[in-house]
């Protein structure tokens, strides 16, 4: 292997990345498909008949590894990261309106995204890996898409927030049921429950930790009050915290789940002491330079020749709609009781799939459980809910302003 | 490439060098001693007969590349960020002192090791790569030992800490040179000068536009007030910087210059910005991750057995006494105008050579110009003058404040 090859490489990867997201800043769409369609661009653009792919070496094994590994740590550390933003109480906290929306949110698109796969033809574990991809919103792309409206204190915002973090963990259960299934290769009842509860053991089992840190903390607080030394301790929890995220994505991955399973209970539990250390603002650097990668890599694996079979163009529109039929319908459903206008937001916004759409495929394709076709389409299907989120939801909310001008004004006076 | 097996691995190295990190914290150590040590540990420990190099699967080739990236990666942003320490006008506006200082405290090791190293019978190259690993003084443990005790205020530590800076830029000055004389294989003097000229010219046209930054922010300022835009633009400095410190770490491999010496100019570029951007604050966490690696690195490539020699030993303690004499005896009398006890701490402040010098020689190992045994013996070297540092450092501010006590509570009072 040559660094200065590798330093080339990043050099370029990192640039590109760059002036791709700052051109979806400029039209306001979320960057991480400015990066994937780089990624898309580096695999399927030809110059002199090459394509940039081998121009910038990266077919040789060796360098193809190293960024096969950066683009891992990059979806581990961001998993990490919207683990630190749940905290577990919080997940409790939140009443019945979060957890129907996030339910109906989830079973809905699964059984019908199941029953048009198997209807389709697909295979079992096919089929189940597209269903399972058709479940997660993407807690950061809402959150930033809100945010950027300013909108973050409404409580049509706290319920999207709320239900999105409930549905990532239906999600990650679901892959975790899901990648266990197809790893065992065939399907038998006793696999399945012996998968299923590995997954849901194992995520107890975490969760059970986090819950006894806030008494722990409590009890120490009484039995020590130096707080040098409690000074002395945080300096050092950015290694802890890789070393507990690491373990945990390698027992989960051992244990035939997916490894950013492990990294997102290991964020929820580093969640209990954000008033100690700002986990979330430490590892914002290392996730700015890493998660490009793993959205680069994303497009490196779409093959656009795939696209070039009628059949496969007409499934990914199909599944798009699918996508965002089902997840407005069970979220808006699920919300009924906050009016139209606010049930209309709430469907709106839980419609990007954004990183967790792609995750999920593309464990699939590692596993071999997808093949190229189901991964491309799974990615248009992402890629397309996220593209179209920003706009919507900025509809749903004028919509809902201009159909109660009083509130409006009456928020205004205040 | 196994990426449970990836994960395996970098949370057993992440936790040693953690646990290592800890322990020479509580003995007062620098924290690089500890990973160091825990690298030579897993090179040449065995557990039933199996070295912990290849129980962790370390032997894979794939494996170790990602780790060697890792670690040239922990190295290229650890010099960044020295750079980033060193703004461009505060190399200038250091006067006399320093620079005699630095320059005497450079030229003494250098001369003494090379005339040593030619006189034992080594050929020319690795007596050069032995010297100019005498050179360079540690910015970072210096500045750390000093900061630990509360004396970063005073003129000693400024003298010492500019003076650290001058050092780095002549050793790194020094190392491009001989580094592209060894790629070359033979000495040709029109190679020499051919070689210098590239290295002093790069860092001159780097330089140069560094100087530049300052007056080009000021025009801008003059012409546009919004200060929006410039927020903006804030929002993507990592990213920014990340691809000039690739870029011109890229370049100057290209120039057959070290790596690091393109990221520690790029890391001076980016220091005109520090009012701007926090660019140390940002850097920090992916240091914390990735830099351990490096250390962790230097350790492996240590092979115990080559201790075994009497000869060896012997050279290693010479090379020692050498580096800390030759340095402390050029800087202090560099620094002879501040009196004895002051000349003293500079003199003693200035000895630890800490990562630089390892640097030099995992170079001068990479590009087969040093064998293992002089790379063990720098390594050794660099281990030592690191060790001993931080309680002769004390020692000597220890000692001027007990000479001159009516100083010392005349500061007091005030």
């Amino acid at each position: 292997m040559n660094l200065e090859v590798i330093l080339v490489e990043l050099f370029f990867l990192v640039l590109l990345a760059l002036l791709a997201g700052m051109l979806c800043s400029l039209v306001r769409i979320p960057k991480l498909v400015g990066e994937i369609v780089v990624g898309i661009a580096i695999a399927n653009l030809t110059i002199n008949g090459q394509s940039i792919f081998s121009l910038l070496e990266l077919s040789d094994p060796q360098n193809f590894a190293v960024f096969q590994v950066f683009a891992e740590l990059g979806v581990i550390f961001l998993l990490f990261t919207v683990g630190l933003e749940t905290p577990f109480h919080e997940l409790r906290r939140v009443g019945g309106m979060a957890t129907m929306v996030a339910v109906l949110g989830v079973i809905l698109p699964f059984v019908t995204g199941l029953v048009l796969m198997l209807f389709l033809n697909f295979s079992t574990i096919e089929s189940l890996f597209v269903a399972a991809a058709l479940v997660a919103t993407s807690v950061g792309i809402t959150a930033r898409v809100i945010k950027d409206m300013g909108k973050m204190e409404t409580t049509e915002a706290r319920v999207i927030l709320a239900a999105a973090v409930i549905d990532d963990v239906l999600g990650l259960i679901i892959l975790a049921i899901v990648s266990g299934m197809s790893s065992g290769g065939h399907l038998d009842l006793l696999d399945v429950a012996v998968v299923a509860g590995l997954a849901v053991g194992f995520v107890l089992i975490v969760m059970f930790i986090t819950t006894l840190i806030p008494r722990l903390r409590q009890a120490r607080r009484k039995t020590n009050t130096t707080s040098k030394r409690q000074r002395r301790i945080e300096v050092s929890l950015l290694p802890l915290a890789l070393i507990v995220c690491f373990g945990l994505s390698a027992l989960a991955s051992y244990l035939d789940l997916a490894a950013i399973v492990g990294a997102f209970l290991a964020g929820m539990l580093f969640a209990e002491f954000n008033d100690l250390w700002p986990g979330k603002e430490r590892f914002e650097p290392i996730n700015e330079f890493l998660v490009p990668f793993f959205f680069l890599f994303i497009g490196l694996q779409v093959d656009l020749g795939q696209f070039s079979s009628l059949d496969i163009i007409l499934l990914a529109i199909a599944i798009t709609v699918l996508a965002i039929i089902t997840k407005y319908v069970g979220c808006s459903i699920g919300a009924r009781k906050m009016g139209r206008g606010s049930a209309n937001i709430v469907g709106v916004g839980m419609i990007p799939r954004g990183e967790v759409g792609i995750i999920i495929a593309s464990i699939g394709l590692t596993t071999g459980a997808l093949t190229n076709n189901l991964f491309s389409i799974v990615v248009f299907m992402s890629l397309a809910t996220t593209i179209i989120a920003p706009s919507m939801v900025t509809w749903a909310f004028k919509r809902k302003d201009s159909a109660k001008p009083t509130f409006k004004s009456g928020k205004a006076i205040k």
